[in-house]
């Protein structure tokens, strides 16, 4: 039935959900929902999405079980991997309610998410954030070699290189996400979009706080390098490509290499 | 023996083969001596070149093995991927011929290629684009989960990111291919070559017809960004690191962030 | 004890060592001095401490057995490259003198890195490079297909691809290191500094001697793409995103798309 998979595909569900469901339960069964449909559709991935998805009687215990797999190494077993994922999105709503924007920003920010378990099962750019809000966690608790151990993983599994001590707000989208480089000391807001290839970086002075701070809203396009403790105001958009080593206003577009601004509140962005 | 190894390793066999060989046995047939002569040459690889070239009857069970061995998971299993791939090379003839035509694109034109079972083993460009085009024929029968589950798996293990919907033609050179990202409505045309962190990707329009459209024999150089539903015109060549916005005229020059046009037909391109 | 970890974490060890302790034996202990203490404050790690670390009698068993399993695959065995790691290692000083520099370099000019075993066991790209001198060695013994097999396993798994011909020197830094890439006839001095998405490629130009020179102590910026056989002189500073298609001079910076040159030995940089 192509006609009723097109609509289940591409339909955003009908948000927010009815105030007698919390949001975590409503997004949970939203993301069964869907698994139950790709398993009928699909029997190649019945095993794979019972494993993952079905089994599990929440969206931390999936997401943990989901994770472990995929980050574990003859070294770093599956098992110990699962307990400190589940251990910190059980005991922490901050991480769940998190993990709830960022499925949402995809869903809504990113016109090749057909659906929240694809989201969840596949994009390595919200695998690896869910990762560093662990190993974030991890960090502040001085059990730093774990956390870099998990940083390390999530490095060499999805190309994806967040310091732990990095602070990373929520609604968060790094599509495609290969090669994103987010140093130590920078700190990003909510609502950020970030494509494959960016670099929040320092320019070499040592230690210290050296890296970027990306406001609220901020969109930054495929291989933009922002370099040193420069601040990117909200809403700013900064094109593919640009090499920024300078402060941003509000709202405002940089573009090129090194970065010029081109845009502002009352100058409209040509770049988007 | 150096001088006869660097014989085998670097000169490219007679092609096209006697008219008494079709092509696929003909192309079989060089790569199972290759394997043979490595194997011989290094018995730390003839169990690896045994079990992944020479125990198999035709090239369409080689690679498939191979890829299913590359992609696999703990949840994903190699069983249920070589099935998948064998059913897809063995049915299709369109697929043996691109797998056919991709080998000879990296043989001839990348230097560094010193056999076919050398790309066939090693290049994950190579293996990337033979995977994207099982999940493209997924995505066209409707098979969607399936088809972003291999692309998904695509992008953790090799870090090359084509979206299952995009359509890539034959004769296809992804050279290092680390980085490289094709979006879900991109067209690629026939020998195409493309260097590592290349990106055809969209603006932030959302939805729709978004995205590049290469025409055949493109060269695009490394880091080069296209965004946006442009034209890059047959023989055209795209400097590496350019960000382009804009069409480029067939056989013409593009170069620079923003990318301008520097040469055409009758004005010989001064970047390669 | 926060103040303590503090301290054992950001303090660099005196060096050089006491006379009456040998280079290499003075390091393997502090490593395995810094593993004890993590495996004691981390029972999580404990068990991955003492089989990667605390179980070896000496740095170059260790480091083959780390790269032995981050590296092998279901069909390319991890005793099978363990074997081939360790006798590389041990048969070699050169090598374990290279490993001892390039410890040495990240300790001392990455400010993230907080321990030699902090280097050794999670730095994608020490182990790309120390695989890769293992990899050059190979090629320079004729033993061509296993150097190509270990070049294409640190591409999948480190998403690094430096070419097993490329020369290296030692006191290497690769920052970060996804998606570096060095070609065939790349020559990279002692005590060089790369940060991610580096290209040291070739322009097209078909075979032969194609890629860049790069001397001693020169620090290469993010994503910065160098082509063709030219010399970038001792001391030079490339800077992030630039492309480099021409000799940049000793202590001279480079900048910008493509790139020009704003500082020398008279003549400050101003972009670091």
């Amino acid at each position: 039935m192509p006609a009723g998979n097109q609509l289940r595909q591409y339909s955003v569900p009908t948000f927010p959900p009815p105030e007698s469901e919390g949001e975590e339960s409503w997004l949970w069964n939203q993301i069964k929902a869907e698994a139950r449909r790709d398993a009928e559709s699909e029997p190649a991935l019945a095993s794979y999405l019972y494993s993952t998805v079905l089994s599990h009687p929440s969206l931390a215990r999936s997401l943990s079980f989901h994770l472990a797999n995929k980050l574990c190494s003859s070294t770093l077993l599956s098992t110990l991997l699962y307990d400190l994922f589940l251990h910190s999105f059980s005991s922490s709503p901050t991480l769940r309610s998190a993990v709830f924007a960022d499925l949402l920003a995809a869903r809504h920010r990113d016109p090749a998410c057909v659906s929240f378990s694809h989201c969840l099962l596949n994009y390595k750019g919200f695998l690896a954030v869910q990762t560093h809000r662990v190993a974030h966690l991890l960090w502040a608790q001085d059990r730093r070699p774990l956390a870099l151990a998990l940083h390390s993983r999530v490095a060499d599994v999805f190309s994806v290189d967040i310091h732990p001590a990095a602070r990373i707000g929520k609604g968060i989208l790094l599509d495609h996400a290969t090669g994103v480089v987010v140093g130590e000391t920078a700190v990003v807001g909510n609502n950020v979009s970030m494509l494959h290839h960016v670099t929040l970086g320092g320019t070499g002075k040592i230690g210290g706080d050296r890296h970027p701070k990306i406001g609220d809203g901020v969109l930054i396009g495929a291989g933009a390098t922002i370099l040193g403790n420069v601040i990117i105001g909200e809403g700013a958009k900064i094109g593919a490509g640009s090499l920024v080593l300078i402060d941003v206003p509000p709202r405002t577009t940089a573009v090129g290499n090194p970065a010029r601004l081109i845009g502002g509140r009352e100058k409209p962005a040509r770049h988007e």
